[in-house]
């Protein structure tokens, strides 16, 4: 059987998946592929620290150029995460003409379309499955199975960390603060939570997969993002007054040539499959000119999930290595239907206020939306004997920018306190 | 750009699906597969009937020949559904080198193994995603990216039909006879629903995705397997106070190196992702060694989402024409992990009962269950004043064999009138 040697960067939580994956289910990896998949060479920053696995003392090196060099090496897996040094890693090995599998969103969002090009200039995969929702294949189904599709929506639960604060405050009406602690705790939120709470990783995740989808290249940071670091545990109880779960999503819909995308939290009806993906679950939901609904759901995180994702690309080039396959990934087309790109553009949405109790302040705010063209469809308010009182909209569908325009002329009531969230609403 | 020749058997539903997503997705499917993918002959029974699709009359056959003997038909696509001629068909063209797609379940299921065994040896495919779960590809993700796995569970909801009449008993309070009748107007349910409602349907594709799972061939008719036809509302009812929702499962698992199949209408507990598949819909839950538990849900029938899943087999084949990579479809590894195979094995249960109202009766009945070794985690009776009363026992984890054994000395007492159902639960 034709050996396919692995050289590993990084041997963290991901890279322990990796390793135990290829061993424990090796039989299996190595029968369907036809060839023998072995790690070679790990790159670890510190050669003598303790390990839970046993390896080789030679295995180990803390010198890139051990594995670049090493004309042995097949596929360089890379699993450090962040910009650098990964992305000049990833370089140089396609460069070598080495195969790469990655699990770094970062670099595939910001980086994506010159690496593949470099891959395909070199004539090698790079392959990013792990970069998105871990486990769940979304990325080669959005590349085969699903890709004789022309796709009319896509909505994402793509970041684990966010999921959980909001599955949390949802069950058990706690506070974010106390929840974010506690995920802290269980390893589910960062120490700097900044990047998950804030969006920012799931504006990544939604670049990556607006270019498999859409065919269209949007950075991550032209992506608008909103995070979820202002929603309170009122905001999900009037959410579920009115039927509605939030969640944080990752969304992109086209309509009439326009292509719309945001992350943002949103009010998603109870009914709604989406709203059932709890706690570290992900899941993506996507609308299909032929396939019509479709969701694909699972963890989006962890050591072994994540590694499946990326023993499944190192399986799926190791099958096609020594034939004369293009083993290149196809770079999705630039933009192919034309869309006009919009990042907020038109949704149903919540806007929750807090307002002086006292008589006409009701009427001056709902004349702003009206003069703004915006028509309300649910309204609570609770007097409760408070000086300032709570009020919660529902608006019909409208354009981001009329709503900022109601909102604006609404804040500069004085009786107006607090413009406490605004969020998108999905029926 | 190559041009890729399509031999089409059959023009019902899924055929015109197939041929409308050629035509309305061709330029995406052409450039990411660099191939010009042509349906050029279509086998129908009557070339004069009425089609809402124009066609070149000499694009139809209704000599299959014309298909078979066309040395530049390079994939044929077999879309009559049934064994006979489909599987004859398919076995000619295999032999004639072509490859072959094919959205037939009955015929893998009973033939595929034979089948996938031609296909290697004139080294051509033989693809069947549409075969299970519609346009949902499950078959290509557990072949590819999922097969890194090794699998410990698989539970399926495969049929739609069935699972839109037991969604309609739920939602709607609704008994199976009305809700049959209305799911045949709305052709949800064929004029004979034997095959769905009676679980063959669901056999058939639980077969296939064993291979695919756990390698492991089981023929449909060796596959215990019970319908939802004895399914009342007031089961429905009893589950629901309990906090289950009630769905034919598909189902899997392997235990101690024992592997437990069975097709059974079962106790879901309503925070399980499959508890929210309603109506039409399909879903596919595994749990993998690596990925953890994954969920993947779609549209099970239809022409547009079934011929999706057929057109990304073609897409598939097409991508790999004229190089040098095998493109025959492993054929599963023949039961690697040596299971002990177990039709019905253990699990909890759900025992509804009718007895004649008077004292002594509840404690004959669960004396029985404790002379099996049968633990009871449940018991709802409901006195009405009748001659005769519901009991509903839910006991704790037993061999199916232990169940029966008790049943058994349950229906001699002349006071119990009735087994009404027995079904499984599942935590």
């Amino acid at each position: 059987m034709e050996k396919v040697n692995i050289g590993l960067l990084g041997l963290g939580n991901v890279g322990i998946g990796v390793y135990n994956i290829l061993n424990l289910n090796s039989n299996k990896i190595n029968v369907l592929s036809n060839k023998e998949i072995v790690i070679t060479k790990i790159l670890v920053n510190n050669l003598n620290k303790e390990r839970d696995i046993s390896l080789a003392q030679n295995m180990l090196t803390s010198n890139i150029d051990d594995i670049l060099e090493d004309s042995d090496i097949d596929i360089v897996v890379e699993v450090l995460g962040g910009l650098t040094p990964a992305y000049d890693y990833i370089k140089k090995a396609l460069q070598k003409k080495k195969h790469v599998v990655t699990a770094n969103k970062a670099v595939i969002a910001t980086y994506g379309k010159e690496l593949l090009e470099i891959a395909s200039r070199n004539n090698v995969s790079l392959r990013y499955e792990a970069s998105v929702c871990g486990g769940i294949p979304v990325i080669s189904t959005l590349s085969n199975a699903l890709s004789v599709n022309k796709f009319e929506e896509l909505i994402g639960i793509v970041n684990g960390t966010t999921n959980y604060i909001l599955t949390q405050m949802t069950d058990f009406g706690l506070d974010y603060d106390d929840v974010l602690e506690d995920a802290k705790r269980k390893g589910f939120a960062e120490a700097d939570p900044s990047s998950d709470v804030e969006g920012e990783d799931a504006a990544y995740k939604l670049s990556i997969l607006l270019s498999l989808t859409f065919g269209v290249e949007v950075p991550p940071d032209a992506i608008p993002r909103q995070g979820i670091t202002n929603i309170s545990k009122e905001d999900i109880q009037y959410a579920a007054q009115f039927g509605y779960k939030i969640k944080l999503l990752a969304a992109a819909k086209q309509l009439n040539n326009r292509l719309e995308y945001h992350v943002c939290p949103t009010l998603i009806k109870k009914n709604h499959p989406l709203s059932s993906v709890n706690n570290e679950f992900n899941a993506l939901f996507l609308k299909g000119n032929a396939v019509g609904e479709i969701m694909l759901y699972g963890k989006g995180a962890g050591s072994m999930p994540t590694g499946s994702a990326v023993v499944s690309d190192i399986f799926e080039i190791s099958r096609i290595m020594g034939s004369t396959l293009n083993p290149t990934v196809p770079i999705p087309m630039n933009n192919p239907e034309n869309y006009e790109l919009v990042g907020n553009g038109t949704s149903e949405y919540y806007i929750h206020l807090i307002v002086e109790d006292k008589p006409g302040v009701l009427g001056m705010i709902t004349t702003c939306f009206g003069d703004a063209g915006i028509s309300i469809d649910a309204i609570v308010q609770q007097s409760r004997g408070d000086q300032y009182v709570p009020i919660v909209y529902i608006v019909h569908e409208c354009p981001r920018v009329r709503l900022d325009q109601a909102l604006s002329a609404i804040i500069k009531f004085k009786e107006v306190k607090e413009i406490k969230s605004v969020l998108q609403v999905r029926k």
